[in-house]
């Protein structure tokens, strides 16, 4: 599920992964902004609510767009195989500015949409300049490789997460939600450990990566989000190590960003 | 670790995932048509024994490899990371004809190799037509998801295999090696049912697919390859399933092909 190929006159558009818990009452900064790089008020937005298991999650996301604004704002409620390969609805999709995947479980995105003709029409909205965005459950399900669930703690162990694959929009990075508020830096190091070549971005709720483009993302939200950069690792054990055991990595580089600070996926260089 | 891009006036190598056990004293009949399609009497070989912790691997493979005619046959023996950066070896893989990936456990070749300038050199020489194959642990490697390892059955459970990053040559496939000695249909398709986009390829020891340029999957070997196409899957039970219970999945298509069989991994269809 790699990223679909960008036309050379176009640019992706931007990729909105979100922590989880963003203010959806108040500000709203992050779904605000999220509007305000769709297009602002011309800005079409399908909502995807199949993490969830609640039947009003679409219906509750199509109010908050069309509140802060947004001329359309549509949930496509698919809850099974068959409807993911529904014409109508990738009609939809193919004509959206920005496509927002609400949380739930995020195994329900990727058991239900992976390898049908909706998840391809979300990747090849993305390569044709449209926003995709998801908060959680829809955060986690962007990148290639995705965490599907996983322990609690700071340090990493052995079998500590479950990965699977995701939407693909991205293979630069991998995805945690509830960062701070779940204690999630041991299984965000653990299924970094398994292959060090992906970047760690750990979100905390109510916080979001806005990553253009160019691959440079810029924080928007009130927490903060940890970069986790592996590119230099001297050593993992993880090969060596027993099921539950803690993992030996040496030599990681973390920056923590917050509200305004900026990264570049492309140098992993921080520019807070 | 998505697939280079390939020049528009080169193909991509050959990608040659081996079941494992395969014969090196006989008739060898892979490793020998692994030679044939490399450029035979004018292969240069790198055999990379990272997966193996035992001393001799590679030496082993370079004599097997001179005896069937090789050119030249080099064993680059990386045990760590910072081995995986030595500018002589990587010279070695950008003049390469192909590269043999040994057995051992595929963890160690995704965390020793992972990122690394080593895993790009391979990526860019099969994005340049040189072959790139492996057996049992460097087979499971040459996808981007690959299995670590996982339970055997033919069941699927959930909770029974862990996915990690691989070398990304691939995305159509899942591999999964020993596949009838070690009765793993249950752990490939709990792996394709997390994202049932790829399609799992099961190989029996002794037997390969070679999977040319055009996405043409070739059987040789003395068993069978086991082709799981979830394309058309309806459901998955995955995302409700408790750890360890068995997962239901409906309206899977298998194919088994032996020695000759062939199938096209873009339209997915057996031409046995």
């Amino acid at each position: 599920m790699s990223p679909a190929k960008v036309h050379p006159d176009k640019k992706r558009g931007y990729i909105v992964p979100i922590g989880g818990a963003e203010d959806k009452e108040g500000d709203s900064n992050i779904l605000r902004r999220f509007l305000e790089v769709s297009g602002g008020k011309r800005a079409r937005v399908v909502i995807i609510p199949t993490a969830s298991s609640l039947d009003d999650t679409g219906r509750r996301y199509e109010k908050i767009f069309k509140k802060l604004g947004a001329q359309e704002a549509r949930a496509l409620p698919i809850t099974n195989r068959t409807e993911a390969a529904k014409e109508e609805w990738i009609a939809y999709v193919d004509e959206a500015d920005a496509i927002f995947i609400t949380g739930g479980n995020q195994l329900r995105l990727s058991t239900i949409l992976g390898g049908t003709i909706m998840a391809k029409a979300i990747r090849r909205a993305n390569a044709r300049g449209a926003t995709v965005g998801g908060t959680s459950a829809g955060a986690a399900i962007l990148s290639e490789h995705m965490i599907a669930h996983g322990a609690e703690g700071t340090t990493p162990k052995a079998g500590m997460v479950t990965l699977s694959p995701g939407f693909g929009l991205t293979n630069r990075v991998i995805i945690d939600q509830h960062f701070r508020q779940r204690d999630r830096l041991g299984r965000l190091l653990t299924a970094l450990a398994y292959n060090p070549f992906a970047l760690g971005l750990g979100l905390d709720e109510d916080t979001a990566a806005f990553i253009d483009g160019d691959s440079q993302v810029t924080v928007v939200g009130k927490g903060g989000i940890t970069l986790v950069d592996v590119a230099e690792l001297e050593h993992s054990s993880l090969a060596e190590t027993q099921e539950g055991k803690p993992v030996s990595l040496t030599n990681i580089r973390l920056h923590v960003l917050i509200e305004g600070g900026r990264y570049s996926l492309e140098t992993r260089k921080a520019n807070a």
